[in-house]
């Protein structure tokens, strides 16, 4: 299972102040520190921190880059921040996210073929999220079919059935649990999914709870990637110990620790 | 999600001595707390403790039902238990455990319905237990059309895929939780399902975390019952958290504490 970390964003106070602050040693610790607990990739996100977001997304890709070598995930809501970030990153990087929207498509697959990334695709289009488990594989469809077209490779989209914090939307779970099985019949190579984890526990008590419990739900509908806290111990046993049951990683009495090494 | 208790069990030495010495004060303090902590159903189960396992039975029956007021599952290896034991239930009980062999679908089908009894039943045959979902789909549908030949409704039944230890036979899990999806779409009413949960981690290290995990995952595919522990807060938080998102439950800040009320 590929996890991606998602603590270095601007939302988070000591990111926001290292990008003021240019303070690359805090930027280096929580890369390292991610990658330690058991990140594959990390999600770079300079949120609210900055008005330059193109010159401060550089900047922390360059300084997560001189503490680590995993893939970098380039995570922003401004279009023109994703050429120069991709531009600086040194591995194939990741794009987070395109929607299913055409005009989406036609921006980012592009970018996606040029640098070879992976991308990130959320079932949401001109309409918005669609409320049924159809609706959402119908758009997953449709984003695939112009992978296909743009010559991508549909085994470089991680495609996320949009997780709605169950606070709010109650009856949204059962219906990620079957698209996740869904989506994965439609391509071969079939896409990767993936799912923005604490979205399901947005506003919610018992945060670390419902995140460990839907992860390990997910997996049991196949999900292979996640973006989430790796710095959360008991989260990250929960994922171990489910990929475990689906027969992903060899049973050991230490297999908490084999995983880990 | 039905809850059926597991600890008033012989081969728990508390119980073992409880039913040697005539100590109904252990056995009612084990179905109070069982009860008070979410179980719906006592399973009660002789075990080694007594070489006279239908008298034994018949007291632990009485212990019980002096405390609470649920019903009951008669749990033995032993047929001639099962009469007695079923007379002496004062609430319509469970039988726990018929398979799919001929023979015993014919003595226990009849005394399921005799005494108006749910039917715990497990995908095992003559020939073992199936290394494949279809091979344990197929005894179910057998398990199914002989209860409706016996005029035993399909929801009294509750169809066990059989978890077997994830340290000896990794590769069951998924097909378990295949199994759960396709049991249910077998008969209408659809049978139950049900998993006897500590099996998976038989002879394991962390033993809780993966009971707990296996729980979820299969609560993902439907299972609405489980014989288990409901002493293990852990445990009975993970199934709280797993109904709330299969969106069993009302979401509500204190879903735990509400749930528990």
């Amino acid at each position: 299972m590929l996890i991606i970390g998602e603590r270095i964003n601007g939302m988070f106070k000591n990111v926001r102040n290292a990008i003021v602050e240019q303070d690359k040693d805090v930027i280096a610790d929580l890369a390292r520190r991610q990658v330690e607990a058991g990140a594959h990739v990390l999600d770079i996100n300079v949120g609210p921190a900055s008005d330059e977001p193109a010159i401060a997304m550089v900047w922390l890709i360059e300084a997560a880059q001189e503490a680590v070598d995993v893939p970098l995930a380039v995570d922003s809501a401004k279009l023109d921040v994703f050429e120069p970030a991709l531009e600086a990153c040194k591995i194939q990087p990741f794009i987070n996210s395109t929607t299913g929207a055409q005009d989406k498509l036609d921006f980012f697959l592009p970018l996606a073929r040029k640098y070879d990334a992976s991308l990130i695709a959320l079932t949401i289009d001109e309409q918005g999220v669609p409320s049924t488990t159809e609706g959402r594989t119908e758009i997953a469809m449709r984003i695939l079919v112009s992978a296909m077209e743009q010559g991508v490779a549909t085994d470089k989209l991680y495609i996320d059935p949009i997780t709605l914090p169950v606070k709010a939307v109650q009856d949204q779970c059962p219906k990620i649990f079957e698209a996740l099985g869904q989506f994965r019949q439609l391509a071969d190579p079939p896409p990767h999914t993936v799912i923005g984890l604490s979205n399901v526990s947005q506003r919610a008590q018992e945060k670390h709870l419902l995140d460990r419990i839907f992860l390990a739900m997910c997996i049991a509908h196949g999900l292979d990637s996640a973006i989430c806290d790796p710095l959360d111990k008991d989260l990250m046993d929960s994922m171990i110990t489910a990929e475990l049951l689906m027969d992903k990683q060899l049973y050991c009495d230490a297999f908490l620790e084999a995983y880990r090494r």
